[in-house]
């Protein structure tokens, strides 16, 4: 069976730009990088060795695939723009049913790398879990030849649990960072700085790669600390929205651990 | 100056074991560890090189410093114990004021490190940050000889600041903890392992160790996407809690974002 050589990225962000870098590497050839920012596309592309292409009409016909890494609303948009019957392309959308894709090809995937980009970040992809998704079973094998090239885990997983799996990462990514930047708020009004917080929000990290967080649980809240708990609300009372967020977490930490 | 060369460990907990381990390390004396359970006292006496006690008539009366490593409501209880006019107490909790020792010694300070310890997990004290406080400047020096000793970060924090930066360590800490409980049974839910949301964890950690985090939030809250934020709502409909959570932690990244 013959894999994938040749590959057009559709996007310049940060997904496009990570994705893009690791494929490079894992040897694959970026013929072409299409963006309708001009300059971000003309980056993206000198850095992968590719051509920049600004119009539809440029893109190359006969590329082995074409990776849609664009924001989930112009996924449809971008795949009407080059349909072609007979092109193998994919998104890279957490959220968006792989079908999205199916009205402009015959041929059509996800490739879904389940990690936060910068786009200034270097980071090993080859720790990235990528999660892949194909209409057919040879566009699944080809797929998982190409995600094995970038990466060590490759996992086939039907939209409906990327879906899920994309909500569980909006709370392993976002939401933690949200709290760090509360966390940023509360020790800068005590007059220090963030810096001071850096070693354990690492080590909070850290120590559920080894422990299940349900165990690496502590706190106030855990504890069912009550003189602590109204302490601490009665520190946010000038900030509703932060009361009532560590309130209910709180209440969400107590419930699971009467659970126990 | 003298300084401070041998102490005794009060508590046999977290705290206790690491900072008794760093002091030990730091060249200090550990002579004596009082525990309430025996075997615990035991065995961190015999790691530390120190004798067991068991009662307080047992404890040394002429340490440099009595360090008061064990929970919140426990503090003032065992400082009565043990009280002296002569001795130096601190005790190492975030939220406690440092007055609560002042009706047992007129030596009293406090020595809190701002991280999360475990038991049975190595970690690297020298990074982690010390937060001194004494009730006279001479005191001060003393825990500050001391605090330098054992870790890379001193500060000298006042109670009323201490009490904030222990809340801004439950948004760092404790909270991002609970997100990843609730990511680990998203996945587990779409059959796949915690495992897979590990990286995405860590890199999450990293990053604001390098961008602030208001500046790393990523997400379809920051976005605005509404129709990602419903569809994910709409997955947890059979667990309100956690849809609530969604829904309000959504909201405040929502509100920083239109305040940018």
């Amino acid at each position: 069976m013959q894999s994938i050589r040749t590959i057009v990225l559709v996007g310049t962000g940060n997904v496009a730009t990570r994705l893009g870098l690791a494929l490079k590497r894992s040897g694959l050839v970026i013929r072409q990088v299409f963006g309708r920012t001009g300059l971000s596309a003309e980056r993206l592309a000198a850095a992968l060795g590719a051509a920049a292409v600004q119009t539809p009409e440029g893109i190359a016909p006969d590329a082995d695939l074409y990776v849609l890494a664009v924001s989930d609303d112009a996924i449809a948009d971008v795949a009407g723009t080059i349909k072609d019957r007979g092109r193998f392309m994919v998104h890279c959308s957490g959220s968006v049913p792989m079908d999205v894709l199916s009205p402009f090809t015959e041929r059509y995937g996800v490739v879904y790398p389940l990690q936060t980009f910068s786009k200034d970040r270097e980071l090993d992809f080859k720790t990235v879990p990528v999660c892949i998704e194909a209409g057919s079973i040879r566009d699944l094998d080809l797929l998982y030849g190409l995600a094995e090239g970038i990466s060590g885990t490759v996992m086939t997983v039907p939209s409906d649990k990327r879906k899920l799996l994309h909500l569980a990462a909006v709370f392993a990514c976002n939401f933690p960072n949200y709290m760090y930047a509360v966390a940023d708020r509360l020790a800068r009004s005590a007059g220090l700085d963030f810096e001071v917080l850096k070693p354990l929000i690492l080590e909070t990290a850290r120590k559920v790669q080894e422990i299940p967080p349900t165990d690496a649980q502590t706190g106030p809240a855990l504890r069912g600390d009550r003189k602590v708990l109204e302490a601490h609300l009665e520190l946010l009372r000038h900030d509703p929205g932060t009361r009532d967020l560590y309130r209910m977490v709180s209440e969400e930490i107590g419930k699971h651990r009467s659970g126990k």
